[in-house]
């Protein structure tokens, strides 16, 4: 018998162009016309964005001489499947589509995680661009290179990472987004301020009203600095064995309350309603200020969004999924809790155990 | 608009410690045994493998105090489908499969392949050992990183890289192996050795005969000389964008003859038959020595590998394979070709443009 060690390799640490702004997506169909001449791109779109903003997009590519087909899927959480993957994969197939072809994700979380799982896989990776078309997609989901689907079992069981090729989030898109949906967003806008820059926090207090009426120079602000320290912690810990963790801040608590209320909570008010009970304990578990959690509870409040968990949640639905995050160390449930606002914890320390009971009355609003 | 360059990172470079040789399956039971404690270990086989291997090892995992379950899946390559993934993953999720959850791929290249893939996406990747029971596995599929399904359109077009924790080849296991199918992994062998190690080819065909007898110690090691020269190639180009390209000699060839043949030609049969045929056209092409072609013909006749493709097999096939294959440049067909036995060319001139109907002739022994 012989042993030995095989050296294999990694990919390569990479740069990701990222856009942000009024008019990102004609710089997107600039880039394209300029590197992706005999590429076959392919536009990925839900059946509510496909119509909306894919099928122009494509008309704009094709103008510029460029190959370029649209293939779109049902709308809606449901579909985020390893069935709708199959489908764009089958399309995939009759397009002929090889090494160079180039994924466009055009939509909301649900496109850039299956678009972006179908480029992860298909012939063992190919390019995909992420153009969110949701301010929660721009702001958390398109950067970081998280992608999958959802089993009936649980949310994201199947997946990949991947990072994009680039990244352009174009704010005009923003205007004809539904308001609950755009409020949504400033969740994980708030989330990255707390955990990672304070400076971005205090602008955030200051510019409400105005990135309430979806103002462009302040969005684009909010924006860059939100995926600016996504990019910092990514680009040191992708696999989340660690310092990624700080970016769960309020999601122990928000994924039980998804769960519990049978994802009928969107995501961006269980981050909310999380990240204010996450604060609450943090007080007493880490020395969290009792001033910070107060002006996290008034930011949150100033962007319309909640700040406790619903009434009448199911209390052993909400314990059953505490006990199954993904940050549990020996059956103990863990939070990513910040010391104060702009500042986690070091390695080692970012989730902190918590008792389960505690964190159902935090979410109660004690 | 604003512009910036996010960082995103890459998994680490990691060491994989193979074991070749007698007994290996003991010892992989002996490192489950110290280091798997507390983890569940799912062994993944075919309705073939399961029975003859997976059930014992199983037994003995659970007679160690390891939680061990055995999921088991139709044998053949027909079955290395998304159907097949999706009901391993199924079988996970009734499991509570988690992130510390290991795969145990026991069986040939499809287990590895459905079970990598499996592991590569379960949770965006968890561990996987590579336990293959037949010799083409252990020299070829085991190690590396490629994983996949087939789709109808064509073979590994939905897969992914995922480097295995481990590789176990227990030689033991191939006492059992068809005559056939044992025969078959020698064209691996000797494709590696005539890539990279004229040593190790001279001692091919030093061993043929204890080789054919399945004597333990030359066997142990040739497939080490073909696993180390393996790792080293992988290990500077996991993703086949250059060097690792020369473990394509002999395979434009070989995947033209098993498309055209409707895979009816087994895999070491087509590359044994894609070697010869690339040889013959090296001579002319590289100046691949004319005695180095006839050594390599004389070797694996010696191994009782064919050298010339099947009599019958559709034309417009073969070339409608080369014309797919992916070393491809704008359409002109490419073979990575040695330069002389244990040698391939530099990167930028590794896959040598060739007449397809050049190669035809080379197929038919001209």
């Amino acid at each position: 018998v012989r042993r030995f060690l095989a050296t294999v390799p990694a990919s390569q640490r990479r740069k990701v162009p990222v856009v942000v702004g009024s008019g990102a997506l004609a710089l997107l169909e600039d880039d394209l016309a300029a590197t992706a001449a005999g590429r076959l791109v392919v536009v990925v779109s839900d059946s509510n964005v496909a119509p909306l903003h894919g099928e122009p997009l494509v008309g704009r590519l094709r103008g510029r001489g460029l190959r370029c087909e649209l293939v779109a899927f049902p709308a809606g959480e449901a579909h985020k499947t390893r069935e709708t993957k199959a489908s764009i994969e089958d399309a995939l197939a009759a397009l002929g589509a090889d090494r160079s072809t180039l994924l466009l994700a055009l939509g909301g979380g649900v496109t850039g995680d299956l678009a972006g799982f179908v480029a992860a896989t298909w012939l063992r990776g190919i390019d995909v661009v992420q153009a969110p078309t949701s301010l929660l997609a721009m702001a958390d989901a398109a950067l970081g290179g998280k992608t999958g689907v959802d089993l009936p079992e649980g949310k994201n069981l199947v997946g990949a990472f991947h990072q994009p090729a680039a990244l352009y989030a174009d704010l005009d898109v923003l205007s004809t987004l539904p308001e609950m949906e755009y409020r949504n967003g400033f969740a994980e806008i708030v989330k990255s301020a707390v955990v990672g820059d304070a400076a971005a926090f205090a602008r955030l207090e200051r510019d409400t009203a105005a990135l309430r009426r979806r103002r462009g120079a302040p969005l684009e602000r909010a924006l860059v600095a939100c995926l600016r320290l996504k990019a910092r912690v990514v680009g040191k810990d992708e696999r989340e064995s660690g310092l990624r963790m700080i970016l769960n801040f309020g999601h122990t608590a928000a994924h039980a309350v998804e769960a519990a209320s049978g994802y009928a909570v969107p995501h961006g008010e269980a981050v909310a309603i999380g990240m204010a009970a996450e604060a609450r304990l943090a007080i007493d578990a880490v020395g969290f200020p009792a001033a910070d959690a107060l002006r996290l509870e008034r930011l949150l409040e100033a962007f319309g969004l909640p700040r406790r968990a619903p009434e009448g949640l199911p209390r052993d639905r909400m314990l059953a999924a505490m006990a199954r995050d993904k940050k549990n160390v020996r059956g103990e449930v863990r939070c990513a809790l910040p010391r104060e606002i702009g500042r986690m914890g070091h390695a080692g320390e970012i989730a902190t155990g918590v008792e389960a009971e505690r964190l159902l009355a935090a979410l109660r609003g004690d």
